[in-house]
């Protein structure tokens, strides 16, 4: 144990764009202003109503769900079966409710941080055919399952505002 | 330079989250994506359509390169004026035809990648003032300028599709 932690201080680089632990910290920020959109919204709506033919913000939320804590699970364990939450028949997320779907989210939350500490400086940089299908480094994987949230996210800005409803801050992150 | 060299190659760091080149080609990825939102939007659309009192995207679009190539050559000179494309008098960019706005989303990808290169590894995690007002770390405040991109750009697919027109794919980074 002791030699670990050496061995982990003497790898750690002097000069970074980023710790692992600031890339997480800034998913966490992100995912804190997603779950209040989820909230922000009228029940029905969140379900239901949509522009253009899309698919309602619900069914966004499912996909992040999907991705966040699967794609960190797997990034650590390399096993990319669905977890909790998906039904394992069709691989989707059931929730019919506002508050079925922000346990979910919550869920997710807790597998990202989880998980998250256990992903080596090292494997940030390796190959992974994530979900068994998409390959990439560690890095632009878990960048990719981010920046859809934050894509997708703007969307439920939209959404909300058409519905007359103030979005949250996209600035805070609190 | 021989010296400059060995210095710099023994300050690379084994492992890391991102290069800082891994980073900016991520950006300039997504920026070829918005490059193609903005040219998919009929020209009167794009200056004048909007959902729910939000702004039009070319609006969206001028917030971005405003942030963008002056964002990166602030962090590499630490001046934050305005640069090329914005007007002097109001600190806003004009543009009135979609072409103009693709010659200024152009000449901010130049700035960009003209300045990056320039950031030194030790640099993404010291504290600058962006744009005068706002503190941060580096690799916060271009992952900042980043996301803001990627939420209004999202923004930007939900104006495509209330107008019936298909937007360019989220994955396609080419």
């Amino acid at each position: 144990m002791e030699n670990n932690t050496i061995q982990q201080q003497t790898e750690q680089p002097a000069a970074y764009v980023y710790t692992p632990d600031q890339l997480l910290q800034n998913w966490l920020g992100h995912r804190r202003v997603t779950r209040r959109l989820i909230e922000a919204f009228p029940e029905d709506a969140l379900f239901n109503y949509s522009i253009g033919g899309m698919r309602p913000f619900a069914d966004m939320a499912k996909e992040i769900i999907s991705m966040s804590g699967p794609g960190v699970r797997g990034v650590v364990t390399d096993d990319w079966t669905p977890i909790a939450g998906l039904d394992h028949h069709t691989g989707k997320i059931t929730a019919t409710t506002k508050a079925e779907l922000l346990q979910l989210w919550d869920n997710a939350t807790e597998v990202i941080t989880n998980y998250w500490p256990q992903i080596s400086l090292q494997r940030f940089q390796e190959k992974v055919v994530a979900f068994g299908q998409y390959e990439g480094l560690v890095n632009s994987t878990l960048q990719y399952i981010v920046d859809n949230e934050i894509h997708h996210r703007g969307q439920g800005y939209v959404y909300l505002r058409a519905l007359g409803i103030e979005p949250p801050a996209f600035y805070d992150r609190s």
